[in-house]
C-alpha cells in the first residue's frame, strides 16, 4: 500500500480541496459529481439519490462475492470559520509532523478515501470483493440530517438484505480504538413563561409574581434537586442492559481522570467506577441554558415578568422523544409555551451481530489489541433512522482522535491512524465475505 | 397668588431650562450658582456645601419666628433621552392642557419653585417666616447620592434641633396625596459560580456537575419555594407595626385592581386587604436577573460552566444590610462569588411627629381630604442618612402623580398640583411655627 500513497493522498487533498459547506450551500453539487466520477473510476456504479431538500445523496454499489454491507458517509464539512485561527489553508490537505490536515479530513472525507482505498486494496489482493459494497454518502450531515429519513424509506429496496451499516466512525485514542454500538436520542425543549405584560419595579415584589422564581418551580416539575426526573413514566421504558452488554462495559479504558482533565473540571460528578455507566446508560436531563429578568452588567431593580429555561433529554432504549414531550405538555401549567428544537431517537444494536463481530476482530488484529466497544455513544446521531428500518447500524471503525478539532479550526488526523484504517476497512471487508 | 403666576412660571422655566443633568456631569455649576442667586433673592443666606464628589450642595437659610425646619431637595435631572420621544424640548418647560411638561418639572425641580413660592407668600402674608427655614437642594442624587452620607456628618452643627425634614415629595392620585414616613433599605447582591473551566457538550452531563442546577440549589439555601428567606436572623429584627402606624395603614386608598391594571397583570399574587400591608411591612428577596449557558435563539447542547443570579433584597427598620450580606456570606459556599451593588439602609418616622401631624393637617385644609400616610414607601431612597443622624424625615408633600414619567420622555406635573403644592408648604410653615 505504501507505493499507492502518492495516489491516496493526492485523491485526499482532491476532496479537501472541495469546499463543501452545507451550511452555506457550498460546492454541494461540484462535491457530488467529483465523488460520483472518483467512485466510478474505481468500479462502483453510481447515482444520486434525490432529497426532499435538494442536496443528493451520493448512491454508489460495487458487487461483491456473497452478501452486502452498506457504509454511511457524509460529503460536507463545517464552516471552516474562524479563518485567522488556522494554521494552514482549510481547504487545503497539508502533512506535517505524521498528521494530516484540512477541513474534513476527520470528520469525514478522510474515512471517505481510506474505505476507497480498502476496497481498492482488497480487491487487488484477493482478485474481487469477497461482500457487495453498498456506499450512501449524503451531503448535510453537517445541517443534522434533514433528508436522511426520506431517503432511507424511499430507498429500502437498496439496503434491503444487508448484514448492517458501518456508520462514520467512532474514535481512537492512546488506549486504542473505541467502536459504539448505538447512540442515545435527543428531545431538546425550551420552556417560555410570562407573569405580567413587563417587568416591574422590584419595589412590587412583595405583591406580584417573579417570573424567574415561578420557572425554579417549572423546573423542580420537571426535575428534582438530585437530578431524578420526574416526569412520569421517564424510566419505566429504559432498556435493562444485557449480558452481553454488561460484558462490553468492561472494555472502556478512558480514566475518570481524563475525562475531569477534558472537561476541565477538577473532579467529576460520579465516581471512577460509575462514569462508563452514566455515560452509555444514564437518560439526562440537562439545563443548557437559562435565563431570566436583568443580566447585562450591574444592577437594574426588576421583577422579571419572563423566564426561559433550554433543556436537552438524552434519552437511550426504549425510550420515545415525543412520548416524552407528550408527557411533558401534559404535566406543565398551560400558560407555559413549549418549543421544540430536536426530536430524535435512540438506536442501539447486539454485540452479536455479524458485522460487529468482524469489525472487532479485523481490530484486534490491525491494532494489536482488543477496542472497546460501547453499547452506545454519550452523543446522538441520525443512525437511529437506518435501525429502525432494520439495518443494523453502528460505528465501527475509528479515525478521529481526542485531538481532531472536528468543527475547530486546524481540524486533523494521524496518518498512522489513516493508513489502521484503511487496512481495518480492508478486513472487515474480508471477514464479512467469509475469506478471512 | 395667581397674581404671581407669570413670575413663578418664570422661575420654573428657568431652573428647567438648565440641563443639569448628573449622570453626564452637564451645566452641575451652572444650575448651582443658579439657584444661590435666585435663593438670595428671596432674601435666603446661601452657601455650598462641599462634596467629596466634588458637585456642591447648596445650603440656604432664612430665619422665622421659633423652631426650623429642613427641607431637602435635588438640583439634578436624569438624561433626557430617548430624545425623538419627547412632544417638546425636555429643556424648554410648556403648558398645555392643564399641565406642565419638561424633564425634572417632577423630578424635583417643581417643588423647588413651589417650596419657593410657599415661602414668599408666607413671607408677604405675615409679615415674617413663623419658622426657620433650612434647605438643603444636592447635585447628584440622580446618581445615587454618594455626597450624601458625608455632606450630612460634617454639617451636623447646621441641622441641629430641627423639627424634622421634608424630603422631595410623596405623590398624589385620583384618591388625593400620599405621604410617606420612611423608606424600605436595599441589599443588591449579585453571586456568580463556576463549575467548569468551560462549557461541556451535554453528552457529559451525566458525569459533570452543571452550574445552572448548581445556582438553583444556591437560591434554595437563600428562599424556599414558598419566598420565605431562609438567611438565619433575617426575620428576627424586624420592627413590629406600631399601633400608631397600623392605624396610618388603613388609610391607604389605591385598590388591588389598580395596582394590577398598571402592573399589566391580570392579577396580584396576594389579596386585596394583604397589598398594603405587604408592600409596606414585607421584606423582600427578588430575583432581579438569572442567567446561565446559552441564551440566545435556538438550540446548543452545552452542560454550563457558570451561572449567574442577581438579588435584590428590600429592607424594613431594624434590619441591617450589611449584618445580612455577612450573614449570606457566612452560609453560602466558599466557590460562590458575591459582588455587592447596593447597601442602603431601610429608615421610618414615626407619625407622632409635630412636622408629620402639621403636613397631615395642611393637606386636610388643602386637598379637603385626609392624605394617605404610610410607615414606609415601597421603594428605597437615602433619606435614613438623615434619620441616622437624628433627624426625624419624611416624604411629607405631594407633586407627582401616577403619569408623571418621571425619569422618562414627557416628564410632567398638574397645573393644579403646583398650586395645591405652594399653598400646603405655605401652611406647613404656619401651623410648624405656631400660627395656624
Amino acid at each position: 500500500m505504501q507505493g499507492n500513497w502518492s495516489r491516496i493522498f493526492g485523491e485526499l487533498k482532491e476532496l479537501i480541496g472541495i469546499p463543501s459547506v452545507s451550511a452555506k450551500n457550498q460546492s454541494i453539487s461540484e462535491c457530488a459529481n467529483f465523488l460520483k466520477n472518483l467512485l466510478e473510476s474505481y468500479g462502483f456504479s453510481v447515482s444520486f439519490l434525490e432529497s426532499p431538500t435538494g442536496k443528493p445523496a451520493v448512491y454508489a454499489e460495487k458487487k461483491g462475492e456473497q452478501g452486502s454491507i452498506l457504509l454511511y458517509n457524509h460529503y460536507d464539512v463545517q464552516p471552516p470559520e474562524p479563518l485567522e485561527e488556522w494554521k494552514t489553508d482549510p481547504f487545503e490537505l497539508v502533512e506535517r509532523d505524521g498528521m494530516l490536515f484540512g477541513r474534513g479530513v476527520s470528520d469525514n472525507k478522510g474515512e471517505i478515501i481510506a474505505r476507497l482505498a480498502a476496497v481498492d486494496c482488497v480487491e487487488k489482493v484477493l482478485g474481487q470483493l469477497p461482500v457487495t459494497v453498498k456506499w450512501l454518502i449524503e451531503g448535510e450531515e453537517e445541517v443534522g440530517s434533514p433528508g436522511i429519513p426520506d431517503i432511507v424509506s424511499r430507498n429500502k429496496g437498496l439496503f434491503k438484505g444487508v448484514l448492517g451499516c458501518m456508520w462514520e466512525g467512532g474514535d481512537i485514542d492512546r488506549s486504542g480504538p473505541n467502536l459504539y454500538l448505538g447512540v442515545k436520542g435527543m428531545l431538546y425543549i425550551e420552556l417560555t413563561l410570562r407573569t405580567a405584560k413587563a417587568d416591574a419595579h422590584s419595589m412590587y415584589a412583595p405583591i406580584i409574581e417573579n417570573a424567574a422564581e415561578k420557572m425554579l418551580k417549572i423546573i423542580r416539575m420537571i426535575k428534582d434537586e438530585r437530578g431524578r426526573v420526574k416526569v412520569p413514566g421517564f424510566y419505566e421504558s429504559v432498556a435493562k442492559p444485557t449480558a452481553a452488554e454488561k460484558r462490553l462495559m468492561k472494555s472502556l479504558r478512558k480514566s475518570a481522570r481524563e475525562y475531569a482533565d477534558s472537561l476541565g473540571v477538577e473532579r467529576l460528578a460520579v465516581e471512577g467506577s460509575q462514569v462508563a455507566e452514566k455515560l452509555v446508560y444514564e437518560p439526562t436531563c440537562n439545563i443548557a441554558g437559562l435565563y431570566s429578568g436583568y443580566t447585562g452588567p450591574g444592577s437594574k431593580t426588576i421583577v422579571p415578568s419572563t423566564a426561559t429555561v433550554k433543556i436537552d433529554f438524552r434519552l437511550v432504549p426504549n425510550q420515545d422523544p415525543l412520548k416524552l414531550l407528550k408527557t411533558i405538555k401534559k404535566i406543565l401549567p398551560k400558560d407555559v409555551d413549549v418549543k421544540v428544537y430536536t426530536v430524535s431517537y435512540p438506536a442501539r444494536i447486539s454485540p452479536e451481530n455479524p458485522l460487529v463481530k468482524a469489525a472487532v476482530d479485523a481490530a484486534v488484529q490491525v491494532y494489536g489489541k482488543r477496542p472497546s466497544v460501547l453499547p452506545n455513544m454519550a452523543g446522538t446521531g441520525p443512525l437511529y433512522h437506518f435501525v429502525k428500518a432494520g439495518i443494523p447500524t453502528a460505528m465501527l471503525s475509528a479515525l478521529a482522535h481526542p485531538g481532531s478539532k472536528l468543527h475547530a479550526p486546524n481540524e486533523n488526523i494521524y496518518r498512522e491512524h489513516f493508513i489502521k484504517s484503511i487496512l481495518h476497512h480492508a478486513l472487515v471487508f474480508t471477514k464479512v465475505g467469509g475469506r478471512a
